[in-house]
């Protein structure tokens, strides 16, 4: 296992010529947050995760967190790091200072999420769950709830989790049994068990404040009759303190393939007094509906996983090449043994990983830029374009990264050989921490409906058919520059098949035939999302030759980003191209086979 | 998790569809092995492993083997279970009579080992091992070393290990130090440490018989040099019984991914004394040779891990979609809630996952029956063209086999959904399990090299383009059959396309560029492998349309053949479509990219 480097050049890279950094710098409230700050932001960031999180990967693995005494207890070493964590302001970065954050945009929030995730994806859960409640009360809460619990929440003195999940309520959240029953002091008391709860408890900090989803006496069924409750661990007392706990009892842990530090608890809510005491967001029955304003941010904020671990395990199966030899290279003298780094297959597993990693930090990063641009573009219509952006690009930042990060993370034990299955070596962590991403926060499958169903008919169609006219000029501008002739043809192709194969699915859809476009979905994610990354990786090559021309920058770093671009769309643009046959095929075949188990 | 259900109507089908069983039955020494008794043979092993053997699947991934006072400790149920295997004569059954065995031949065997291996992957490999060791004995033992161990290890009371790998001799065997010093009286002295011994203690039965590798003075360098020796763990007093115990000490066990109960042993011989008692086996200096007459065995035996995964994988996955509700499938009643087999995505997960085991499986039977047919074929010509045959399919075989075993164990958890990335459900063991074969037995990578380095170039490339030529009269036949006009034209396209990667690698061998054709290894073993399980598919689809319209056979069963075929050719096959592109890339990009660590 070997030290994490946090990807500094490359995440500067992608932040001045993918998505624009000097741009949304320039918008309403970002001003400070131009390229050089930025710049030292990261680099500090970088330090923190990789020398105080990062160590403890591996330990938080080994231990687990562990109910005792109906507490979770975290792994050794990870309260005092939280509380670093805590102190050093690294939690709030890119949420508002009104509420003691730092103000910056989320387009740099997102890496110091990679940098995170990259040293400690269990331990970065906790964050992450605690930013879906602090955007929650942000949009939806009250005056006096974000008084009482935004800054906490934003310092990180004290986290929050999300309480969807129920054991028949899953990926149909709708189906949730959970209650709440209102009583004279405008309070609710909320009865239920939830599941899969992340981080529902811990050691770190003095409260939680949990988000729960129930449902009131009278509600309407399904999605429709769900509301959205704050339900701290302990109730605050007049001073706003946590004071009397509340009435949420931690029934057990799962044991898990992977994120073990990252407690998965079932909560019980109301067991002891019949409701635990919940205060209402917003209005009745208006619970999905704010879900669904902080969705995009939370499925990014996954998508990064698949980065994140396709980053470390890549550095990590990179610097074993360079240690191990093994046997004799092409070329090598007679006698001599080679670093396995030289040899051919070796390399085509590394530059795979670096490739895909580069492509899904840009198809990332210009997400997170978007987002920052749908709330604080300068016109409505800047807000807009980049709102639907936002929308098209989400499931695939959701699930083409965290398919791939499954992958790389497979590769990255591949490159290890035998020492790739001994856990000491840490590779193997990454492939079962890697395992979740396209679970959890919708299904890679639900990612794919939701593209073909919700996405693919914007405007019409019009909103995925102009996308795909700028890729096809980026693909002609590509041509221009020398040896991408055949990259800037692959691209080209890959854009005709996304394109026939959206009009084939439009064409379903319209026709009302939704079974025969939901059996494509999935592989007609994996084919736009891959050519998707071509286009950003079309777009990093542009970028690079232009800084190559000029004499700006880093030769070194510029040259190898033009080669690994090259080999993204000469090599991995192509591997898609067979998949237009199963997104058209239709869902006949598919109910032929009986598949009911007798 | 649910119960192993031995898959016998396919294994009957693809015994008697594609490998042919009848005509092997027909072969000189196998002629009690007919298809009924084979089928009757075959119904009692999967009663045995699915009652004894899979019910210790989880207890011996959650307790693993340990090391105790220097002797390995099995999980609970392993010895007594071990002890039934071999009382019932499973272990033999396709090996010689002479020495304790059932007579059958491999392509009964290895239907056994996929049982076997879906009950219990980690249990299997001692078996698998012990064979290896058969194997080596049965070609090159002397008369006296036959009869001193072979039917101790035919009917398993006595188990083998294959001591090849060292620190720095992974997949260069040649590289190893280990040594032997002949003494006086005709024995070898034993000094060297092995690492990733499988099996390399037990407490199971009375003794272990050692295979090692080491080299003797004055030998070659590389893999010339190298000497193959038994080395029994006690060795055997006068009347054959384990007497005192040899100088072989168990440093370690591995901490590992996956197949916990399965030891893998840092083993050291000669610690105490300078030297473990060893016996030559055959001549010095020869040992490599006869690692590579049982290779192409143990590859199938490796291989078969990626079909009993996959299988036990789609069972639990098709079980959980026939249990779980959630969400409502297009056209279900408003208001009700649908299992989620009934949703396209779900079944497009479980018909990749059916579709990939059905054509492994014939591959792998295929394989076994050519391995029969190779050494017990008519005549010369027979057992030499089957000999070319399994040399051909194996790398595939293996590489292949344990690639898809990797992504449809992944298939098998997402189909759960958050169930199954937790433990206690038992997916996610079978993806921890899965993801050794890729590694072990020659990498995936190596089954790529030796697929196009010797493979390719067998008759000058004649073996390949007959079997292609083949493979194109099937596309032909196929399209003979209602619904087939489809898959024959994809079948036909993907023959096009190993033809031309093939003529292009050729090329490069013949130019003697080989890093060019190493480059494109990998890609060509996934397309060639991809194809030529279509091809396999053709020929089921065109037998399961013979039996349907004979009125032979299950109609059920057969029409789900049919459409599973369908699938196959229709929406697999063309996945690997794009390859051609990295395949013919050659190994210009890989080296353009600076992946020294600086």
């Amino acid at each position: 296992m070997s030290d994490y480097r946090p990807p500094l050049d490359d995440i500067d890279f992608v932040l001045n010529s993918i998505a624009d950094l000097s741009s949304i710098s320039k918008l309403n409230g970002f001003q400070h947050a131009d390229p050089d700050t930025v710049q030292g932001v990261l680099a500090e960031a970088g330090r923190f995760f990789s020398e105080v999180i990062a160590p403890l990967n591996r330990i938080g693995d080994t231990q687990g967190s562990q109910l005792i005494d109906g507490g979770v207890k975290t792994p050794e070493g990870f309260p005092e790091a939280y509380s670093k964590y805590v102190e050093s302001g690294w939690a709030g970065v890119h949420l508002p200072e009104q509420w003691g954050g730092g103000g910056m945009p989320y387009v740099v929030g997102l890496p110091v999420q990679e940098m995170f995730k990259s040293s400690n994806m269990a331990f970065s859960l906790c964050p992450l769950l605690t930013q879906a409640a602090i955007d929650a009360l942000l949009e939806h809460g009250s005056d006096e709830q974000r008084a009482t619990y935004l800054e906490k929440l934003v310092t990180g003195e004290w986290t929050g989790t999300m309480c969807l999940t129920e054991p028949h309520a899953g990926s149909d959240v709708g189906a949730l049994t959970s209650k709440a029953i209102r009583e004279d002091d405008g309070t609710y008391r909320i009865s239920g068990q939830k599941i899969f709860i992340t981080w529902g408890d811990q050691d770190l900090t003095d409260n939680i404040i949990h988000l729960v989803l129930a449902r009131t006496p009278d509600a309407a069924p399904g999605t429709k009759g769900i509301s959205l409750f704050i339900v701290p661990k302990f109730i605050l007392d007049a001073d706003g303190s946590p004071g009397e706990p509340n009435d949420i009892k931690i029934v057990s842990i799962e044991h898990k393939l992977g994120i073990h530090a990252s407690p998965t608890c079932v909560v019980s809510f109301g067991d002891e007094t019949g409701g635990a005491i919940g205060y209402l967001v917003g209005e009745e029955q208006r619970g999905m509906q704010y879900m669904f304003t902080m969705m995009n941010a939370a499925r990014v904020g996954v998508g990064i996983e698949g980065l994140a671990l396709g980053e470390r395990a890549y550095q990590e199966a990179l610097t074993y090449a360079n240690e191990r030899q093994q046997g004799r290279a092409v070329g090598a003298d007679p006698g001599t043994s080679s670093l396995i780094v030289e040899h051919p297959d070796v390399r085509r597993m590394l530059l795979t990983m670096k490739a895909y990693v580069e492509a899904m930090r840009c198809l990332l990063f210009d997400t997170a830029g978007h987002i920052d641009r749908q709330h604080h573009g300068e016109t409505p219509e800047e807000r807009e374009r980049s709102a639907e952006t936002v929308a098209l690009y989400t499931p695939m930042a959701k699930a083409w990264s965290t398919d791939l990060g499954v992958e790389l993370t497979s590769l990255g034990i591949q490159v290890h050989g035998g020492m790739g299955y001994v856990e000491e070596t840490g590779a193997a962590q990454h492939y079962r921490d890697a395992r979740i991403a396209p679970i959890y926060e919708g299904t890679n499958g639900i990612q794919a409906i939701d593209l073909v169903l919700r996405k693919l008919p914007m405007r019409d169609g019009a909103a995925v058919a102009e996308l795909l006219a700028s890729m096809d000029q980026t693909a002609e501008e590509l041509r221009s520059i020398s040896g991408f002739e055949a990259g800037a043809g692959r691209l080209d192709r890959g854009v005709t098949e996304v394109g026939s194969a959206a009009q084939w699915l439009g064409a379903k859809l319209a026709a009302g035939e939704y079974n025969e476009a939901l059996a494509g979905a999935t592989p007609f994610l994996r084919l736009f999302g891959t050519v998707l990354g071509g286009w950003f990786m079309a777009r990093s090559a542009i970028a690079a030759d232009r800084l190559l021309t000029s004499g700006e920058g880093n030769s070194d770093f510029l040259k190898d980003k033009l080669a690994t671009c090259r080999f993204y769309l000469e090599q991995l643009v192509p591997t898609v191209f067979g998949l237009e046959a199963s997104v058209t095929a239709g869902s006949g075949v598919l109910y032929e086979v009986d598949l009911t188990t007798a």
